[in-house]
C-alpha cells in the first residue's frame, strides 16, 4: 500500500523496518481507556505537571544557569529531565489536539533553555550552577547525557508536531557538543544511565545528521567495557559488565536496560547490523519468560532498582516502576516495527492496560512510582501507605507518563507492503494514506471489533489484525500472530473481529517461588486484583475455589465508573494462628478446626486499583 | 541456692531479675557446635580480625586522631567500633582461656585510644579526623555514641575478664562527656543506631555511676518524640517513629530495634519499671509470629536494612544480617533473666544454631553479613555471588560474631533461688558456686544429655532443664518451659534428658505469601536445607512428597565433616516451559506431560550451607 504518511510525525520514525509507524495525529482515539486517559491527562496531569515545572525547582534552576534567577538549585542532578519530558508531552499533545499555550510554553521553554546553555552548546543546570568543575568528569552518576537525551526527544517532538524548532536548534547545539567531545573529540565518557542513545538516533532520523547516530553506536559499543566509572552500586547497574552483544539477561537498573534496548534495536534498524537484533530479542525472550510481571511491569527489586534474578517476581516488593513500562513500550515498539511480530505488541497491550494503566489515578492527579501486585494489611514501613502520591522529590515518572498518554495515537496502527496492521484496539479512525478505517469497540469490555473502510484506493490490500495469544476462536492467525484478510476493499466494507473474553484463571510458574499456591483472573487484556473494599470476607482469609466459576458482570462502582468486575467462586478460611512462631509441624490440627465457608469474591481491573481506600490488595490469591 | 559468683564476669550483670546469668569462665563447654565455633574464633576468626584492624583502617584511623600517623582516614563514620567489638572478643576470649597475647592487645589499644581521645573525653577518630566541626551536630547518621556505647562494652569487658582497666578509664572520660552534654547540658540529641543505651546500662552496672543509667533512660525515653533529624530514611529507621511504650510491632532497621529493645529491658531490670517489660515483650510476640524466620534471622528487607511488614518473609531476599541475629540473642537473654520464660531460651538457641551459626564458614574466615534462606540458580544481581566473604568495608558483623563466641559460657546456665537452670545443652562443666555439674551429650546429633553432679553444698536444690517446644515425651516441662528436679542432690547423682529428634516437616502459616506450598526440615534444634551438590535431581525440579518418610543418617560429607543429613521422599517434577510469559491458563496441561519421578531429597544442617559449592540451596521446598 502507497502514500502513508512521510516523514512519520511521532515519536518513531525509522528509515527501515518491516513495519512503518503512523503519526500522532493519524489516529483519533474516540473512546475506551486510551481516549479517557488523553482526556485526563489533557485536563489534569498535565496542568498539573506545568505547575511542578515551577513548583519542583526545573524552571527556576534554569533560570540559575541562564544567570536570572535568585536562589539555590533545587533537586537531583537529573531535573532537568523533568521539563524535557514535559515539553515532549505538550507537543504530542498539541499535535493531537491543538491548543495554542502549548506552543507558546514550548516557545518560552526554548527561549531560556537557549539562554542558560552556554556558548558551547553545554546545558544542564545542576553542573552549570552546582558543579561547574565536575562537567563531564561524573558521568557515572552525572545523568549528564541522560538528560541530553530527553532534550533531543522534546526538541524532536516539539518539531514534528509543529511547536516550532527553536528547542531543536537547543538540542542539535548540544548533540553537536557530545559529537566534539564522545566522537571526534576521542574521550570514550558514557552516561551511567542510558537514554541518549536512543534520542540521538532519533535526532538523526530528524536532522539527516549522521555523526548522531556514529555517537550513538559508539556509546551502546562501548557499553559493557568497563569505561563506566563505579557509581557505588557496580557495573550491572549501569549494564557495564558485558557488551550488549554478549550480555543473556535483562539485569541491572531496569529502566537503564530498557532505555539502552530501545537503542540496540534503533541502532539495528538505521544500520541492518542483525547481531544487535539478535542479543536483543535474545533477553527479551530470556525477560519475559523470567522476570516480567503478570501485569507487564518490570523490575523486581527496590535495591538498586534493578530487574532481580530469574524467577524472582514478589508481588508485595515489586517495584515495576511507571518508567520502565513506559520503557517497556518503546522497546517493544521497536521490536514490533523491526519484525513485525505480534508478540511484541501483545506485550504493549498488557503492559498499557495493567502495569502503565495503574500508575495514574482515576482523576489524573496522583501517580505511583512502583506499581506492587499486592499491597499488605500492615503497612509500617512505607512512609505513604502504598498510596499513589501528588509528585515526587525524583520525578521521573508522571511527566514520562504524560507523553506516552499524548503520544498513544502512534502505537495503534502500522502501513507496510501488504496493507494496514492494526495492533491496539480503540474505537476511533486510523488515517493511513488513502485509506480511512473506522473502528467501532467497547473493549476492552466487549470483544467485538468492527472495522469499516471509509476511503481507499484502489486495488487490494491486506487487513492484518493481531490476535491476542490469550484469545480463542474467531479469525485464525498466522505465526505472526496477525489475522490477514486482503480484499480488495471498497468504502462501506465491514469486517468483524471477535475476540474472547471469557474470563480466565490464570496459574504461575512452578519456579515463581513468590506466587506458588496463588491464581489470578485475567479477562481479555486486562488483569484483574482483588480489593478488600469489593469482599464480604477479610482478603487475607479468602482463598479461591478449586476450579471456580467466573461471572464478568458490568456494573458501575462507586469511585471507579463503569467497569466490569469479576465474581469468583471463593471460600474464607478458618482464622489462622497468631501466637508463637508461624511455623507448624505438618501433622498439625491447629488451621483446621472448622471448614471453610464459601464466599463469593469480586475482582475489579488492576488498573483501577487504589482509587477507593488503601485497603488489602492482591492480584495473585491462594487457590484451592 | 546461694552461693554463686558476684560480680558476673560476663557481658551482662544484672542487679535485679528472675534469672541470674554466669560468668563466662563459669562453663566449660568440652565439644559440639558451640566448643568448635570457639575453636575456629580463637584459631582463625581472632586472628583475621586482628589483622583486619590495621588492614581495614581501624588502628591506623586512631593514630591519626592521635596525631601519630600519616594518610588519610579509611572506611565508614563508624569504622572505630569494629575495633571495640574486636577489643570485646579478645577480652572475653582471654577469660575463656587465657592467651598472654590478649591483654597486650587490650592493652596497646587502651593506650593508643587514650592518645586519640580529646581532653574532654571525646572519641572518634572519623570526627576528630574528617570532621572535627560536625561533632555531636549530625547525631541521625554519625554513630558517635553507637561507637561509644561499642568502647563501652569493650572496657566493661576487658575490665571484667583481667585484662586492665585501661580501656575502662577511656570509657568512662566518654561517658562522663556524654553525661555532661546530653543529660546534665540538656542537649536532647540522641543517635540515630541505638547501642549507647544498653551499653550505657552495663558502664552503670560496673561502675555504680547512676549518671550512666540516667541517661540511657533520657535516651530512651525520648526515643519517638522527632528528635532525631531525618538522615533520608524516615523516623522508622532509627526507631523514632513512636515512643518506645507505644510502639507495637519491630520496624525499621532491624539491629537498630533489635539493641533498642536490649536497653528497654535492661532498663527494667535496673529501675522495675514495668511499662518497659511490657512493651518490649508485646513487640517481641508480634515479631516472633509475624516477622521472625525459622532459622531465627529477623530483617526481612535489603531496601533500608529494615523488618519489613508483617508476614513479609522472602527467602531469596531474606536480609537476616548476622549482627540481627546476635542483637536478637542480647534481646532474648535479657527478656529470659528478667522473666525466666523458657521461650526466650528457644528462640535463642534457634538464633544461635541456625541464623547465627551459618554466618561463618566452617574454617572461621568467611562471613556471611545476610543471611538468606534461598540461593538461586541464576544469581546475575549480586556481586559476590551469594557466597560469603573474608571481610566487608561496613565490616560490622564479624568482629561481632566473634565477641558473641568467646562470650558464649555466659548464656548457657543461670542461677537463681530455686537452684540452676540449664538453657543450652552443651558437653562440659557449669560451675554455680558451691555447685559442679558435668554435662555430657552429643547434641544436637543426639537428644540424651546427662547431668552428673560433681559438687553440690548441702540441702534440696532444683535443677531446671528447659524443654524446647519441639520436644516431645520425657521430662514435662511447667507452663515457663522446664522442666524441675529437686532434689537433696548428692555428688556423683544422674540425670538423663532425653529430648525428641525425630525429624519434623514443618508447613508455614498461610500468610506467608512467600512460603505458600512448601515444607522445611527441622530435627531438634536445627533447622535443614537442600544444596544441589547434594540431590539426584535438579533442585528446582523436586518437591517434597506430600507425607514424606524422614530418615536421620549420620555421615562424615566431605567438605562438611561429621553431620547428620536428613534423607526426605521427594519427586522430580517434569520440565517446566521455559518460552513465553511465565503463566498459565489454569485448564492447560502443558506441565503434565510426564508424571513426577520418586527421588530421595538430602538435607544438611542450615548452618553448614555454603561450604562447598555455589550452588542452589533451598530451606523452604515445594511440597506436593
Amino acid at each position: 500500500m502507497s502514500g502513508f504518511p512521510d516523514p512519520v510525525r511521532g515519536p518513531l520514525a525509522p528509515t527501515a523496518g518491516v513495519l512503518r509507524p503512523l503519526g500522532v495525529h493519524d489516529v483519533t482515539i474516540s473512546g475506551g481507556p486510551f481516549a479517557r486517559w488523553q482526556e485526563i491527562n489533557r485536563s489534569a496531569s498535565i496542568p498539573l505537571g506545568l505547575e511542578q515545572m515551577e513548583a519542583s525547582g526545573a524552571l527556576p534552576n534554569l533560570r540559575l544557569a541562564a544567570g536570572e534567577g535568585d536562589g539555590d538549585f533545587r533537586g537531583y542532578r537529573f531535573q532537568d529531565s523533568d521539563l524535557y519530558k514535559q515539553l515532549e508531552a505538550v507537543a504530542w499533545e498539541h499535535l493531537r489536539a491543538p491548543d495554542a499555550g502549548y506552543p507558546e510554553f514550548v516557545a518560552a521553554s526554548a527561549a531560556l533553555l537557549a539562554r542558560a546553555q552556554r556558548p558551547d552548546g553545554y546545558l544542564n543546570s545542576h553542573y552549570q550552577v552546582v558543579k561547574p568543575g565536575k562537567i563531564f568528569a561524573e558521568l557515572e552518576y552525572s545523568h549528564e547525557m541522560y538528560c541530553a537525551g530527553h532534550l533531543f526527544q522534546a526538541a524532536v517532538a516539539a518539531s514534528r508536531a509543529g511547536c516550532g524548532d527553536d528547542l531543536l536548534a537547543v538540542a542539535r547545539r548540544f548533540a553537536d557538543l557530545l559529537v566534539e567531545r564522545f566522537l571526534t573529540g576521542g574521550d570514550d565518557g558514557i552516561d551511567g544511565h542510558a537514554e541518549v542513545e536512543t534520542a540521538l538516533v532519533e535526532l538523526y532520523r530528524h536532522t539527516g545528521v549522521s555523526a548522531y547516530l556514529e555517537l550513538a553506536r559508539k556509546l551502546v559499543d562501548n557499553r559493557g567495557k568497563g569505561l563506566i566509572a563505579d557509581s557505588g552500586m557496580g557495573p550491572l547497574y549501569s549494564q557495564d559488565h558485558l557488551p550488549v552483544r554478549e550480555a543473556g539477561t535483562a539485569a541491572g537498573h531496569a529502566v537503564r536496560q530498557l532505555y539502552l534496548e530501545a537503542a540496540v534495536v534503533d541502532l539495528y534498524l538505521e544500520t541492518g547490523d542483525e547481531s544487535l537484533l539478535e542479543c536483543s530479542v535474545r533477553r527479551w525472550e530470556d525477560m519475559v519468560a523470567t522476570k516480567t510481571y503478570l501485569t507487564g511491569g518490570l523490575g523486581a527489586r527496590h535495591d538498586g532498582e534493578s530487574f532481580g534474578e530469574r524467577y524472582e517476581l514478589p508481588s508485595d516488593r515489586a517495584y515495576s516502576e511507571s518508567c520502565a513500562a513506559i520503557a517497556s513500550v518503546h522497546w517493544n515498539w521497536r521490536l514490533l516495527l523491526a519484525t513485525g511480530h505480534g508478540r511484541y505488541a501483545d506485550l504493549i497491550e498488557r503492559t498499557l492496560h495493567n502495569a502503565f494503566a495503574a500508575s495514574t489515578s482515576a482523576d489524573g492527579v496522583r501517580f505511583f512510582y512502583v506499581n506492587p501486585l499486592q499491597r499488605r494489611a500492615d503497612l509500617f514501613e512505607d512512609r505513604y501507605l502504598g498510596r499513589r502520591r501528588e509528585w515526587f522529590a525524583c520525578a521521573c515518572c508522571p511527566p514520562n507518563i504524560m507523553r506516552l498518554v499524548a503520544s498513544l495515537g502512534h502505537y495503534v496502527a502500522t502501513t507496510d507492503d501488504e496493507g494496514l496492521s492494526v495492533h491496539q484496539y480503540v474505537p476511533g479512525e486510523i488515517r493511513a494514506g488513502a485509506v480511512t478505517l473506522e473502528v467501532e469497540t467497547r473493549y476492552p469490555w466487549d470483544g467485538r471489533v468492527r472495522f469499516t473502510v471509509r476511503e481507499t484506493p484502489g486495488g487490494p490490500w491486506t487487513l492484518k489484525l493481531r490476535i491476542p495469544a490469550w484469545s480463542e476462536g474467531g479469525l485464525v492467525p498466522d505465526a505472526d500472530g496477525y489475522a490477514r484478510v486482503r480484499r480488495d476493499w471498497k468504502p462501506g466494507d465491514v469486517l468483524d473481529l471477535d475476540l474472547d473474553l471469557t474470563p480466565r484463571l490464570v496459574v504461575p510458574h512452578r519456579r515463581i517461588d513468590a506466587l506458588r499456591g496463588c491464581a489470578a483472573v485475567e479477562r481479555g487484556p486486562l488483569v484483574y486484583c482483588f480489593e478488600q473494599i469489593d469482599q464480604e470476607a477479610d482478603l487475607e482469609d479468602l482463598a479461591l475455589a478449586a476450579e471456580p466459576r467466573l461471572r464478568a458482570v458490568e456494573r458501575d462502582v462507586p469511585g471507579l465508573g463503569p467497569t466490569v468486575v469479576i465474581e469468583a467462586d471463593a471460600v474464607r478460611l478458618p482464622p489462622a494462628p497468631a501466637d508463637g512462631l508461624p511455623y507448624f509441624p505438618s501433622t498439625s490440627t491447629a488451621a483446621a478446626e472448622s471448614a471453610p465457608t464459601p464466599v463469593t469474591a469480586t475482582a475489579v481491573p488492576y488498573y483501577q486499583w487504589d482509587n477507593r481506600d488503601g485497603g488489602v490488595m492482591r492480584v495473585w490469591t491462594p487457590h484451592l
